[in-house]
Order: structure tokens, then sequence, then C-alpha cells
């Protein structure tokens, strides 16, 4: 399995097996499923912590790649836990967002700026 | 686009060309894309904060589901950005940490047992 | 010391001098010390990740309160280490806070209503 | 109200104040409220974001502290809200945590050291 040949159905699919095999689907409901996606981010964050430049996060990346892969493999499985139980469709929810961010960002405007990233 | 017919590769490719056209690759790096997902993680959380009960999360998915996916598009723009930067393969990884979850907590132990949970 | 007699300063002072011993505030800024907080608070939240009513949520406060009181520990030292790298007063910022919030939901019109906490 | 003059039982009983005027005790419990408390740091975090040096956070802190002070209140006011509903002392959580954190890291072994951050 890889991006390349995996759709996101195939990994939803395989997140409710895993839950219904087990009869843990009771145990879910969207907000402890949005805090688990939550607590697995921040063990991806902890591993770049201290990396106080970018050149420092590239370098954990690589003596780290293995721990990294683990630690998206959690957040993987927590995401798509959240999208079976809320019944969700990510791509749907990923191409409405990358539309309205590009359109909010056009590309004649900000390019190669960083101020954008100053707009909070 | 939907999750039955969406690889994670299309939309890696299309976080990929977001960056690509307005020049902005030089301001992500493992770091700073961890803590974008965990920024994004927070804004869903946030939706579910006063549902007290597994009833009240589900009630509150339904009366806000569009503002639900605005935020899970975000997680998973940002998911995909990271994916890029740090070239990982997603897919990958969610299948190598279900198999490990899944030996963890073999079905015939663990049936419709919260205890599973507990174990932190 | 305890919450009676210890004020915020104290803890700061502390914090610092942890820091100054070791020569490690040359580690150290407002983004890595944000990071930081907010990865003690997901070992907070995970504690009670799988409890789905307020009752199990006590429930677990009782039965882990030592390791609630560890992570706490955690979040007041991170929590000081950046009011102390950024200089930040941590009294006067809840001060102003809670003045805000107050004036945003008068007792009179909020008083035992829940719907405060819909509007994100 | 400052640092130096306020101890964290002041700010506790300002927060306990705030919620039982407005009878808001009963949406409250220790899940939640770490939630909130991870929702406001997010927010912390959210300043720092495309910061990628220390130079670059420190600026972006005199840039924006009134911003900083204004979500550094929001998360006291979650974190006294937490230890009121749980009863939780703060200063001798941290009291504890500090002792334990500097026995297992001697300034005489890691003095100067960013080694100590890499052992995750």
């Amino acid at each position: 399995m890889n991006d390349t040949n995996t759709t996101l159905s195939v990994l939803k699919a395989q997140a409710e097996k895993f839950l219904e095999e087990r009869n843990w689907k009771q145990f879910h409901n969207p907000k402890t499923d949005s805090v688990n996606i939550a607590v697995e981010v921040a063990e991806l964050m902890e591993i770049f912590l201290y990396d106080n430049s970018s050149e420092d996060a590239f370098i954990t990346l690589e003596k780290k790649r293995s721990h990294v892969e683990d630690e998206l493999g959690d957040i993987m499985l927590a995401l798509c836990v959240f999208a079976e139980i809320a019944k969700v469709d990510l791509a749907a929810a990923f191409e409405q967002k990358l539309a309205k961010t590009a359109a909010k960002y056009p590309v004649e405007k900000v390019r190669g700026r960083k101020e954008k990233y100053d707009e909070y």
C-alpha cells in the first residue's frame, strides 16, 4: 500500500474494520476522535521541538525518519477513524479548502512573499 | 474528487503545486508543518469543546457539518503539505501502524472492552 | 510551596534559574516554548481521552490524580519558561482577559445557559 | 495585579467566581477543561507559526506583544478553571516536577548541551 495506489476510502474501510472487529465503535464520537488526532499530532511536533531553524528540522527528519513515519501512521489512523465515525469525505473537504485558499492567495499577489503568513 | 476515487498522491501533488506556484516551499519545514497540523486540529476540537457526552458531540456534528468539513479540509491540506515537504508516504505509514496496533490489541482479548483505552 | 503562598514570580524565577544553571536559555524562544506548552497539554488531554461523559472524566481524575498532577507540573514549568523567555506578566494577562470575558458574557444574560459555549 | 504580588490561589478564586456567578460549573469537567487549555495554547502557537528561526520568533513577539498577552490570558484562565474544577495545586505540581527534572538533568552533566533535548 502506498500513496500512489491507495484511495482514502481504502484507509477508512480498514480503520472501520479495525474498530468493528473489536466492537469499539461504541467508545467513539466526534469529540473524542478530534482529541485523539490532536494527541497524535502533538507527538509528531515533539520530535522537532528543539529544532530552532529549518535546517535543524530537516536534519532531525532524516535522523528520526522511522519515528516520524510511526507518528504519521498514528495521525492517519486517528484521522480515518474520525472520518469514518463522522461520515466525512476527506478528499472533498481537501478540494473545497484548496480552492478557497487558492482564491484567497492569488499567485500574482503573493508569489514568494511571506507576508501572507503574518495575516492572522 | 471524493474518497473513493482519490489517492493520497493526488492530494499531495495538488498541495505541492499550490506551494510551488506561490514559491512558498522556502517557508516550510517539518517543524513548522507539524505545528501547522496541530493548529488546524485544535480548530476542529474547538467545535466539540463543550459537548460533554457522545450524544451531544453527534448533535453538534450534524448542526455544524459544514464547519467540520471546513476544518477537516484545513487538516488534510496541512497534512499533505507536511507529507510533501518531508517526503513521507502516508498510506504506508498507516498500513504499518494499523498492523502494529492490531497485533497489540488482538480481537479475542479486547473485543468490546474499554480497558485498552486506559493503558496509557 | 502551594497556591496560597506562592506568587507567579516565584515560579518564574525558579524556571529561570533552572535554565540559567544549565546554560539552556540559548535553546529557547517564543515559538519553541509555545510548542512545548502544547506538547505537555496534549499529555494531560490524553489522560481523559476516552472519557465520554463528565462522570467518567471525574472518575479518571481520582484514579489518576498523581498522573494528572505530574502533567500539570510539566505544563506549569513550560508556561513559566515561556513567560520568562518572552517577558510576559501572567497575572496581568489573566486579569485583562477575565475582565474582557466577563464583559462579553454579562451574568444577567448568560446565567446557567450553555448557548454561550456554542458561539464559536 | 501582577506576577510579583499575585498568588495562584487569587487567580483560581477569580476563575471560580466567574463560573459560579454564571452557574457554569455544570458544563465543566477535567476532559473538557484540558481540551480548552489545548485550544487556547494552539492560538498562541499560531502567532509564531511561520517563524523559522529564533530571531524571527523574538521579532514576532515584539510586533505582536499584545496579541501574545491576550492568548496567554486565555491560557491562564483555562488553566485556572481546570485547577479549580479538578482541585489541583499548581504550585505544588510545579515544585515536584522541577525537582524531578533537575534530578534528571544534573547541571554538571548537561550544562550548555543540547543533547538532552533529543532524548525523547
